[in-house]
């Protein structure tokens, strides 16, 4: 028997019609590649999504078509997200910072029917384009006297001139929620990469949840500030989590440095603020560096790699804002957990909750984990045993675009995603990634965690940044070393950081030795690229002991 | 094309099992029909969940049977809620308030196949059950050594006994999410009773709807006391938010009298409850009266009735806690709306923070709302203009059980659920009920809201409760007279009372008469019944002025 609840499929277009009809004249700010600040409503954005789904309807593109956007954060990016799932296309979103070959790769692999960019990318498009024979229609997203003559790109019109003459009035269409809405692929360190290929049910669901107290606490009351890209995951979801709950939302666009997003920050009056701990980085740098402080941010987000407890002890301790420590992948939508205390954690004292907040935290409602062994058998709860993290739910990946299904079935024929991702889980169900398990270093039959190594460099005051990684050892396998970025104007020595190790993990743990490098090789998304770092450290050898 | 996401379904099983795995040892407390205090956790309450889902395999009960209770706030009650739910079979909340004749009437109209029931409804029972021929198995919710001899109710068997010997191993079936899951009663006024048909799907989504930090802002962090009963409309739906959060619960089972809420609230450290304002009303006058003060609660939910201004003035300025007003109905989950404010009203001076709380503010993400008139024309969203109040969304009910939709569909081919009630909403979407359509006086053309000359009764220091309602007038049709009961002790004259509301209101709107009473007769669910008050006063005359 079916209950007699009202039929309304989970759809992005009514994300942005709630935004629109209860929160109309809500905020939206961006910095645009052209420097200034742009502000508009709900309203508005509502009206040009519109413009934009009428433009796709003219240009004859079919339900679940592709169109693509290299671009940074701003509002012209949110029509793209909005306009193009709730007509029924599909938005994808390129990582600019990818090798062009890779780029090429992927938007042929996807069939992009339309690729929307950002002035700042013109010379990469004028590289690539005519490798991309899918690619019908190329639209900078700029004003129409703003489009440059003679760029050599066939077809190339502004989005404002795209737009522009389109009526604002439109009715979403109704369809599947089940449908595609957004694909990323992941930026892989081996093979080609992968896409995942987000629903409108996976999308809604994934904003409901992540909006929950639980997870990013996001309100009516927030400004809202996405520190990681548009790129990556849809932003970690969090412009359609904006929708949810009308929100004032801050983009950076590419002003990504340390000056500028603390700058606008402050103008802004940003509440919560998401990115990836080497954003945070920067962010802290300039804030301790003019002694400032912030004046409206409750707290951040961080995300994306492990957050250096150091960092969340300097957020908390110094600045007053709470860091919300969570855990996602591409796959995941991205969110899988947040570290939030739980009722009868609140009377522990500060030491004893910082030791919760460091962990990636529990899983969000809708998402289940757990940790198995070699042999596939599920781990205890106990806080100490490693294991592989596998993750499943509705907005859980079920399958990479145009590729296989990478699930692993259990004995109850459960389907679970392995992320790839080493982790503890404790009786509470507080999950730590102690490693990526292509990262996790095997010495002597036991496996030491490359992260916690990181960890307690990072928390020597003069380094600023550590990245661990095994080297070969003829006894043991492998041995950890950690290659160091000191602060500027700070000092520390091989010895004296070695030294700093001992009594802070055990001791067969100790790197054997410490590199001294100008900067860690980073990812397209601001994550340390380990496969990079080795390749630099090549011709590196372990110090004989 | 579809996306390539895990394909889960959206059942209440999934919650159960969420909060067992990721909060097994969270608290949930029940002051039990017997009196005394009893303790246990998630995995407790899951397991017996599993026992009792084998047990009604056993029985032979089919997918969508119906299982009726009629029982108070405990954790035997949230067994059912999730045992009845999660094996596919559907839990029927009966409200124990209602007629004897009535309830056969449900009973027999939702032809519910098994019956559980508190003890301390024994005797209803052996009033009504020769009358229920589909009820094949009564339950008394008690352990066995308390199963009354000679009740003569066949089959007449204890909770206890009936789940005690299954297994607590079960593996919750995956079944279309749209299935039924709960059935609730209106208590309406006129006609028979009709039945609002929960699915999997709309519940969950009011879970997660309902916990957001624009709604109930519900966190593992909480100790939620829910104190409306748990027979209208799923408590609120608040035991299946709480399994979403892991949060503590806290039942207050059949004593729900001020005396007996404080003390539970004080003992298991409460920061959230929720129920109508009349439960409010005798803690309140409990706590004022023995110059008490709350500890740990942080906010109070609102909702079933309108809260009075004064009510949330109080709460707030003289014990420091929140207040959540909220709006809903059996047909809709119920969560409608919540008022919290936005991010634009943060620095606002209090008074205009306060004069948007007092409305019963904004849709949740999920549910739309419109206000209509007589012709059916969407009315302006000024705060002033009066309309019916309209509402779709994903908890919105379609249709009643065995019954009618009541949807009407708008020029656009959307269908709306007309709610009954008359509201204003303003140009933030703030939505203020200003009456039951049935309870709106018209008078010379003109509407008075009954609500409004209430609120101004219970901000008199000497007004307990007020209920307006209107009395044939031979000129203007009618005109509005106002109940009283007044506070133990204090004591106001009719005059007093009408000059009170000189300046509160238009003159041609105050009441043309005070009638103080001993009480003013309640609905089974807390509501005031007007339609007894008119009973009651029958035989009254408007004065001739």
């Amino acid at each position: 028997m079916l209950g007699l609840m009202q039929n309304q499929p989970l759809l992005i277009s009514m994300l942005l019609a709630f935004a629109e009809r209860h929160h109309g004249d809500g905020e939206i700010v961006s910095r645009r590649v052209e420097g200034d600040i742009h502000r508009y409503t709900y309203r508005d954005l509502a009206g040009r999504a519109r413009q934009l789904a009428n433009t796709l309807d003219k240009s004859g593109l079919g339900q679940g078509d592709r169109v693509a956007t290299l671009a940074w954060n701003g509002y012209r990016h949110l029509e793209l997200y909005f306009g193009v799932t709730g007509s029924g296309r599909v938005v994808h979103t390129l990582n600019p910072r990818l090798h062009p070959e890779q780029l090429v790769w992927i938007i042929n692999h996807a069939e992009d029917a339309v690729l929307c960019f950002d002035m700042s990318f013109l010379p990469l498009i004028q590289a690539v384009h005519a490798k991309c024979p899918t690619v019908k229609t190329w639209v900078a997203l700029c004003d129409a006297d703003k489009l440059p003559e003679g760029s050599g790109i066939p077809n190339l019109v502004s989005y404002e001139a795209w737009i522009g003459g389109a009526s604002d009035q439109y009715v979403w269409p109704q369809f599947d929620e089940n449908s595609a809405a957004g694909l990323c692929y992941t930026s892989g360190t081996t093979g080609n990469p992968k896409g995942a290929l987000y629903s409108h049910r996976s999308t809604v669901l994934h904003a409901y949840g992540g909006a929950l107290p639980d997870a990013m606490n996001r309100s009516a009351r927030d400004s809202m500030m996405p520190g990681v890209p548009m790129f990556p995951v849809n932003a970690w979801g969090l412009p359609y989590g904006a929708a949810l709950t009308g929100c004032k939302l801050v983009f950076p666009g590419p002003a990504m440095d340390g000056k500028s997003l603390y700058e606008l920050m402050e103008a802004e009056g940003v509440t919560m603020a998401a990115g990836v701990p080497t954003i945070w980085q920067m962010l802290l740098a300039h804030v301790q560096g003019g002694k400032l402080k912030f004046s409206t941010l409750t707290r951040t987000v961080i995300g994306g790699s492990a957050c250096p407890p150091a960092m969340i002890d300097t957020f908390r301790e110094d600045f007053g804002v709470d860091v919300l420590h969570a855990w996602g992948m591409t796959e995941t939508s991205p969110l899988g957990s947040v570290s939030t205390l739980k009722n009868k954690h609140l009377k522990l004292p500060a030491a004893q909750q910082m030791a919760i907040r460091v962990k990636q935290g529990r899983a969000i409602c809708g998402v289940d984990m757990r940790i198995v062994g070699d042999d596939g058998q599920e781990q205890p709860w106990d806080g100490k045993t490693y294991g592989d993290l596998q993750v499943r739910g509705p907005w859980v990946m079920a399958s990479y675009f145009k590729g296989q299904s990478p699930l692993v079935t259990d004995q109850n024929g459960v389907r679970w995603f392995p992320t790839g991702d080493v982790a503890t889980i404790d009786a509470d169900g507080y999950m730590q990634i102690t490693d990526r398990s292509k990262d996790v270093i095997k010495s002597g039959g036991e496996w030491i965690s490359s992260i916690d190594i990181e960890n307690i460099a990072m928390a020597h005051p003069a380094i600023a940044m550590a990245a661990c990684i095994g080297m070969p050892h003829p006894k043991w396998d492998e041995r950890p070393i950690v290659a160091v970025v000191t602060k500027p104007g700070a000092e520390v020595t091989r010895e004296e950081l070695l030294k700093f190790y001992e009594g802070r993990t055990a001791k067969w743990q100790i790197p054997d030795d410490v590199v001294f490098v100008e900067a860690i090789p980073l990812g397209a998304t601001g994550k340390m690229l380990k496969t990079k770092l080795r390749e630099l450290l090549k011709d590196y050898k372990l110090p004989t002991s």
